[in-house]
């Protein structure tokens, strides 16, 4: 059986709080303790808090480009002038969505740049995504000797709603390579590779919510991890080999 | 806290068999009773087998567009015949990969179309989806009095591996529009339509596998549903508002 808890009561986090510190007083409040065969997901939210990744909006100047682009979209030009900062590509602008590459490699609608649930009174400011989410996953599975996996909400094309993916993992493999493997007929199995980050990701939503309810993080438990270590980086796949880019 | 049990003990679904009654046997075997605020995840390989979606390749006549696309994808042209027989477009063909629409709606390489796991001696078959997963899911859930999401695995354009999706839902909310919601700071939230159905088609795979486990179903028990039920073909999005069409 695999167990989800939610991590409840981290409260607001702050530019310079020590999120290790902070989930490790949540794990005891839950009554949970750090297993190294459990897994710890954090949602990117409380990461980039964490890491002051905060912009007045009042500061940015939209250039030319942001400015076409947000007269597309209809959106903030100092919002667009954001994401392009932070991508390497734009991949559609229409009305009302704009979708870019980051320059992590994740294709996100706003390059993954945030503007709710960011602490009241920030009216006028953006959240960005950590600087390098597969890095602070790292420093995370250091601290609390536990695999980590850094979730954030994705659109997808064609289908309705969102759900989750990993940004960031560390000890475990963010991409399970099953290539070789048989079916129990024998048959050398057709779906070989599991986007395991991404599935743990959504599977956390399950006890965080994706809405208002503000749940930061989760612990997953059960589920026979195996296999090498793979980063979040991993999941995105090569531009050279995408089909629409 | 989220709880996924898998049922296991299952066995090879043939035709004709009664999903429901094998179900309620797992779960009797497996110490679950039904609950109505529990969700049983099947996955679509089952549901086909007991619809008898099998095809033997033999029989198939590849006419000269499936040919032609055989010859891109390299693929053998009796499948790639089947898939045009299950779509009504074909949105990416290169070498190795073919991505339609399939008659649901879903958009999915090979048209949903399996050829792994479909029982010994199947080496010159291929297993369809079902006719009409969101009706079969109703039908479930009529049966046994708990919401029911029919799971298969769908690849992603940009990430590396696969996931799930639901491809037939009852009884609960597979797309959960949020619209309206405040967040904890009283802004409207940005993210408003949660994929349910797909998340917990995903949720469950930790506990199924997406491998060569053969596990094919398993029950979510304590996420708290809410929510008018919706389908899954809510989950599509409609093709007129389709950025990668």
């Amino acid at each position: 059986m695999i167990e989800i808890t939610p991590l409840t009561g981290i409260g607001e986090v702050r530019p310079g709080d020590d999120l290790a510190a902070l989930l490790l007083a949540a794990m005891q409040r839950c009554g949970m303790e750090c297993h190294h065969d459990d897994v710890l997901v954090v949602t990117q939210k409380i990461v980039s808090k964490a890491q002051g990744r905060f912009v007045v909006l009042d500061d940015v100047v939209p250039g030319q480009e942001a400015q076409r682009l947000a007269a597309i979209t209809r959106k903030d030009a100092r919002l667009v002038q954001l994401v392009l900062d932070e991508s390497t590509a734009i991949l559609r602008a229409v009305p009302h969505v704009l979708i870019a590459r980051h320059r992590l490699g994740h294709v996100m609608a706003n390059a993954g740049i945030d503007r709710s649930n960011i602490g009241a009174g920030n009216g006028d400011r953006a959240l960005l995504l950590p600087v390098d989410p597969d890095g602070t996953a790292a420093l995370l599975h250091r601290q609390l000797d536990m695999p980590v996996v850094i979730s954030d909400s994705f659109g997808r094309p064609w289908r309705m709603g969102v759900v989750a993916v990993a940004i960031g993992a560390a000890g475990l493999p963010a991409l399970d390579d099953r290539r070789g493997e048989m079916d129990r007929d024998g048959r050398t199995l057709e779906v070989t590779q599991i986007a395991l980050g991404d599935i743990i990701a959504t599977a956390a939503c399950l006890a965080t919510g994706e809405g208002a309810e503000g749940i930061p993080a989760a612990v997953i438990r059960g589920y026979p991890l195996r296999g090498m270590a793979r980063p979040a980086a991993d999941l995105v796949r090569p531009v050279h080999e995408d089909l629409f880019a």
